[in-house]
């Protein structure tokens, strides 16, 4: 039976909008150069504030993708 | 003056959706089999991936319910 | 070149709505009475309940304000 | 030799008078429907407040019990 | 609905007697001059020893109260 | 499209083989009163001693089933 | 100016009384073999259970104490 | 026997230089608006890059000052 | 005196055998593309479930390669 | 009632063979010198690397020994 | 409006003379091959001794890079 | 092939100066009554106020050392 291994990155995603649609945009830019994700998992949410308001959501996210052994 | 007792469960809900769909779900289904829900907590949010995009959002949850002395 | 200093402190924001207006709320509510916010952190997401649903999201956090040396 | 296993379980005592208190009377609850209670571990001491006076402490316990294999 | 906001405050209180002591101590200064106390938790408990006893109990704390909208 | 939602439950294994044992262990007897189990966490590893060896390994788990919405 | 140096033990106490007690027998305990005990740190309360009743809680500390540089 | 309170703050302080620097920096701004300031625990190290050099080193720190009972 | 620097990668290392296999099939693949690994440290214990028995042990490592200054 | 006293210690175990291997290591090695080992905590496990594979296990452990009152 | 995203890589700096100085090498090294550095995050102050002396500064940090979306 | 146990001990090094003075006074001070030094990892960084400005700066480490099998 066949094990197989995952390769771990982290990006930081960001979104005016949503902490979901963060999440979104990290894991667009991670499949343009990475095969095979898998899951992930937040591992924060924080921001930046401007004038009183969310200005950007940060959402750092690990991702997981599957190697070839 | 009575002292509550509450009993905590853990539950992952998942959803396609949102990350308070997720929650939503598993709350849902705990009302079916426990009287009195009281208090929820998001343990770590996580989810799956296809195609590049959010396939389900994962959240595991603790959640208190009440319970008779 | 000078340094600055940040102010961090503490709220939890409600909402009967999201996650992201659970941290509207508290950052408007900041903003009435802290100059310059910087930047937040989610320290934690939890709730309460009512008839097996979300009743109110509880969203602690840290927020920082630039304050003068 | 024989193996034990154990099982968790999670709840919150309560008390106005002292932590001890609270863990007693979560231990009381549990033992009315769970057999062979072994440990506990405090997971947190917390409490709400009434007129600048504790009101109730609040005492989440993991309690580990023997089961038959 | 109403959407409540609490603020967080970080006091440590001391007490030569016992754990529950030093809690009360910190929440009725706490109460001098914050209003509409909630809830607290206790963040660590230490302490400073003299003669190979606990002179004074540490017990370091996060309080809750609530502030208008 | 279908939203799983997976309880938790948490036991600790115990074995004086090794620590793969243990959790074997644990999880032949959750399957006994358990259905649909999926998978597992290891909370710890610890154990106790006779002689200057291991007794016992003790093995926490997290356990994770699917259950029917 | 002198600099201090402090060394860390790590003892269990435990009393069939309260949290207090098993820290203050720590503590004598402590006294009898090491020199100028200062402060304690209180690492996890837990303890096991006999007929739905604590009977005995278990302490673990840090203790620090100063040494001669 | 007098018990003390000790109020918590947080700042972050910042330096080109050093992380003593960074930490020398929000003490000297806490002196200005509060007395009596006891001791300061460092929560975080870290800093922003200019051209892969540190640029900024960024200290936040928990800061105890004594308060009258 | 030559300072080194460590490069660190995430691998999760299944196998259908013990812990110690996952971690080796995880370092057996890094080493097909980085040189000089140095150290690993395993940063969970985990798995999926078939019947009742480990399906397959998943140990997520982090593993440390020196590079050239 | 006899309250006990146990004192921790910590000490790295190590071996080419397992993780098992390495804590035997460890308690044999604490055994020579302290009396009534009682129980361990595996606080991390990790290891060097040598041609692509583990050349030694590393094992910290926290171990208990029961002391005379 | 742009949402940046940002990736994050592992290195431990060393260093024979400050802390400061470890992260600086790391930073250097990071440079020369990786685009954009924007922050580092201290994870872990460490060290190996020779003579009773510290020999290295070890100092693993989180440095994290803009990349394009 | 011999495989080493390592011991390890905790100390508080202080000093007025820095944070790498105030490791090097705890490892000379273990120096003294250890033999075979090896590494040290920082646990805490932080100190006492004096006048707005740090007295002492306090860092406490673990220290393992090189033990006979």
């Amino acid at each position: 039976m066949k094990n197989h291994i995952y390769k771990h990155i982290e990006l930081t995603g960001t979104s005016t909008l949503t902490i979901e649609d963060a999440v979104a945009n990290a894991l667009k830019r991670a499949n343009k150069t990475v095969k095979r994700l898998c899951w992930f998992q937040v591992l924060e949410t924080r921001g930046n504030i401007d004038k009183g308001k969310v200005h950007h959501w940060q959402v750092p996210l690990k991702i997981g993708s599957a190697i070839d052994d």
